[in-house]
């Protein structure tokens, strides 16, 4: 059987066989992306669900002064487009780039449907993907409306310290809602 | 059998006989609140998950300052509780509150995971469910990043009218960041 992080990402939320494994994974395509690449553009019928082997992916959209503005990043196994337009096979309002270079599975919306309805276990395992998800960005958005940008910032360090390390400065004050030059004196003035 | 607006809701997403919906319903157990009361509490357990029959409920926090501060409505058909905690199964982030007299259909962890294991189908219901809200609230954090609070109030005034028209004026501000004075304000600007 072909290996694949998602192996282990899906035996951590369902029981499957080692066949039913095999069967699920010939769903999706792999593909290997530089730094920068675009998977989705915004605008473009958003047909494709990503899940993260390696590296990290970022969704994106331009604000109306021109503003890379970053709403989420997703990092090894981690699932990434925009779920709304993807659900309603609508164009995506968002952009998916690679941060970094990194190894991509890709399911289309039709294909995903087709697998969902072959291996029922799938839904179990999305069921939980996207109440996780749901629930963190409930609390995401709890913090925006009660934390300083400082406090932002250490709580996020604090919880992906390895994220923190590995995102460009200028992305993570995007997600954060930062400038870089704020992000830079923040960082500065934990450290001092 | 027991009528409820949860088993038209179920049908929008998932085939199910007479009987499995009976079967359904039993894991439910039915309430009717008061305006104000609350269903769960901030650092409490988070062991029920909320289905809204009729009224509207809202996920609100107090913030340093003693605020309260809501996070998410939830009207006719709408889920809420703290979805992370309550698939953890630990202490509330959030209180659940009615906004004003609703009926409500509630569920355990317990029962919730009893209820998934004996219909699988509602896997598949929770997972339609999730990802439609989770890609909801992507969108938010889109929208709470690029729009000005008027443009958000504009936006929020054309898709969810009804809504608006129901719900407290200060809930409302607090739901989109304002200060009730500022919203009474735009609302002004707007009319005139």
């Amino acid at each position: 059987m072909r290996r694949s992080p998602l192996i282990d990402h899906l035996k951590t939320c369902v029981t499957l066989s080692e066949e039913e494994l095999s069967e699920i994974l010939v769903f999706f395509d792999s593909q290997t992306y530089k730094k920068k690449e675009t998977l989705l553009p915004e605008g473009k019928l958003c047909d494709k669900l990503f899940f993260v082997e390696k590296g990290c992916l970022q969704l994106y959209f331009i604000d109306s002064l021109g503003n890379q503005k970053t709403t989420q990043f997703a990092m090894e196994n981690w699932w990434l487009t925009d779920f709304l337009a993807f659900q309603k096979q609508t164009p995506s309002n968002f952009y998916v780039e690679t941060v970094e270079k990194s190894k991509v599975l890709s399911i289309s919306f039709s294909k995903h449907q087709e697998l969902l309805g072959k291996h029922p276990k799938m839904e179990k395992y999305f069921r939980t993907i996207y109440e996780t998800a749901y629930g963190a960005a409930l609390m995401r958005i709890k913090f925006i409306n009660s934390l300083s940008k400082e406090e932002m910032f250490c709580m996020f360090r604090d919880s992906f310290p390895e994220f923190v390390q590995r995102v460009p400065q200028y992305l993570l004050a995007s997600f954060l809602g930062l400038t870089p030059e704020y992000l830079s004196e923040i960082k500065k003035k934990q450290l001092s």
